[in-house]
């Protein structure tokens, strides 16, 4: 088992759980990392490709979302800290919906946005622990708290 | 005590939550309603005004989210169920993030949008016990949950 | 507020119910009594009533069980101790997993039901404090458990 | 330590978990099943066959039915996922029992039956993240939970 | 509501319960106090008496103690505080349960015996917030908890 | 019952829990105050005074701070909200330990200090939703909590 | 790890423990087992052996207890399953105090003792899910529960 | 996974950690420790450093205690079992604090300092399991919780 277990929530859209993996790695750190579904398509379609169609996209959607559920819900709670990545785009309702319940169960949170984001985010922001601009941050978080180095000394 | 206290979470720039306790009101029903602070301007400033200015927004959000958090969630850990409502405008991420917070301590939650925000809120509804559009159907469900009645009938 | 809060969870075909809440009062007993909406028509309708129709009728009981979850689950939150009574007819799951649900959250369980259900019900019947098979049994544990005083004496 | 825990409730007269565990296998899944003893006569008679006969079936199914309960609580509060089968003959409220027992201590549910009991089991299929009719959709949630696979792509 | 809900635990063959109540009348302190029934000969037979007759004395003594059950697990759940009192008869393991039970689930603990009963009490003693040896001591807690008083000060 | 009831923690010696109580009575606003046993010197002397004398101050302080402990952890639990106040002198060890106790127990935090004591108390006040430095801000943090009005607006 | 972790508690006078632990391995059961300090001796004078000696038999006492309750906590926090043991002499208050505080937490329990404790021990045994009264059928439970085979068949 | 995990929390400034590390493994004890990061310098500055400058010392505090905060919530949580240590310099208000927190969330904890330091710590030893003055102590008191022995027996 890891030293620590980090989900990775939210944006889905660029490479920054990719970014996040590879520097932990570089770094040697002994960290096991999950994440939701990434594949958008079949995020959006597991619910009838497996269940049977659905008329209603209301319906559609509730299947897939609740097959997705028993993914974010169970690696959500067996994860130690888990990162909420906000990007540019779409409502990303799920990352501050992910956000909530985090902390509800009483998990550590590190959010990470651009600087653009920080005023509609500010109630997020206020139940973390953490508030991260980049990847490289996060990767620097990971291994103050796993090793006490700090970047450049 | 009322026989169920329900805390109105999200949008403040309509009218739906006085919507919702005037038809409560109306149908005779005993339940007690609370809210965050719905002065946008007062929500935004609490902090800076009680706990003294600050040079960087990011610090004065901190501060007011922090006092609004005070509020937010010791009402939302009284009450027995939670209306989140999304509306059209805005990014709302605090409205999904407190759904997501009263899922995580095991609140029952209705939801209530328009259609057109099915597919982005599919997360959040999922987590919920009923998916509403309109104020009046929140109020029909509250007075069906207390007395069994349904409309017409 | 009640000395007790008392949950009735099963059966709706017959007066059990009011069985009890009658011995109660009869036995001048402090003792508030809830239950799910036991009008059987609206209990199934209530989804569509409200949140409007579905062509399947899947949906049709997801919607009303979600709404008739509101209530219960809150009820069963709400009270100190749970009857749950298995008829003669028809599933009654709903009346199991009441039982399971609220063994589940560590409240007290009294099962009631006739001697023919023994066998199917045993794994019921192993989590409960006591299984009775009538309404004035149920009425005389009550009366024992607040007051000390046995029928008789 | 396999990825997920799956804790198969329910029908004990069809081969059901085999065909789950076989489609598992042959997906190559890291999934590890845990179920109630499925011998039904041992069952029935592990109380009275280890603690000593009984005059009355009530105490011998009682003193049945608490031991299977250690294996059955331990189990679902092990397990990350609970799969909840039921067939179409016997009144399996156990398996109803599960159902409330994993939703009250927070455990994802499927429910796994026919459409036929869509009606009588549609307080438990609002309960769960997914409702499949065959062995072979349960495998595909499995392998899209684990994997964001689906069939077909 | 009182302001401090207190359940007497233990011994039932003394007047010490009596003894704390009224010195708690006495020095005009805001204190409920719950016991489990005290009547021995109704505490023994109160399942039998209910639910029928046993022809073993384990069953009669099951049915008795699981209907006891549920008085005292709901009223030391309800409880502020838990007062055990052991005497010099008996076996009193339940009083010695009830000391676990409610240092399970949190609840603050005074244990009251005789130096006499030191060394077989550690266990007990060293799970409790004060050790006891007179009802006026348990009095003079209570008092000095509401109150800040000391005696004699 | 108050709409809110605060427990105010840490410094004896100064009159920092009149002010607050004050400044909220004249503000109008329906909060329940509650505190440790503010006489120091009863405080010390609780245990002895009502238990027994010891040799050993050791155990002379463990009597006593049990005992103070019955009200503390009881009054932390009822309340809504905890303020801790750190002054210039003493250790108050006790307060950081009230401070870590309430979070630990999921309740929300205020922390009151003087500036000089910003960078000794970091790991308390990154703990709490907000910190003051005088007893006005409290006030107005409750008043604000509780109606949303700002001072001077 | 194990398949199945089990405290056993009680008695520390007869080889019941040995017996159990010799049992399980013939049968092949993959169990581990966990107990108290079963040294009389050190398990009563660690506490002065280890922080210096007392005075008083009462601080001796509790020095002692609170260190054994480092190990006999964690365990039995750590385990599945609380195997209580009572035998024929002493007070064992201890022993039911363990039944109590496991209970309390929710582990499954087995109570084992002789037919003339069914009376005093009925508090105790109305919280077990099995009582034995013999190591064999403690090891039998543990096979059914294991494997679902009966002795015999 | 060692047989037991503890978290050492308190003092940086002088080498208890490395003494109970040495003793335990001089005794062969299988126990893996953890603690905070204890470069006092970066454990200052880890905010800072990571995540950008700050005007206020208020705010780079903060930044530091909240990443540091990740940490050592975690790994309390993580621990078995928590020793605190406090020194004869500093305010130590973070150790008082941990104390708490651990405390709360329920874990055992052990505490350290010299007699000195007896009046001012005395709420933080009352609830504790033991109260050591030096790491040979502690290294005994693991030792005899893991294997029952007691020095020089």
């Amino acid at each position: 088992m890891a030293q620590l277990t980090v989900y990775l929530s939210g944006e889905i859209h660029t490479d920054w759980r990719e970014q996040i993996e590879t520097g932990v790695k570089q770094a040697g750190l002994d960290i096991a990392f999950t994440a939701p579904v990434t594949i958008h398509e079949n995020s959006d379609d597991c619910g009838v490709a497996i269940l049977g169609e659905e008329d209603k996209p209301f319906w559609k959607d509730r299947k897939g979302a609740q097959i997705n559920a028993i993914r974010t819900r169970t690696l959500i709670e067996k994860s130690d800290l888990v990162v909420v990545r906000f990007g540019d785009k779409y409502k990303q309702w799920n990352a501050a919906f992910d956000a909530g319940f985090a902390y509800g169960i009483g998990k550590p949170i590190i959010v990470m946005h651009t600087p653009e984001l920080t005023h509609p985010l500010k109630e997020v922001d206020a139940a973390a622990l953490a508030v991260a601009e980049t990847p490289q941050q996060v990767v620097q978080i990971l291994g103050y708290v796993l090793t006490g180095a700090l970047p450049g000394r």
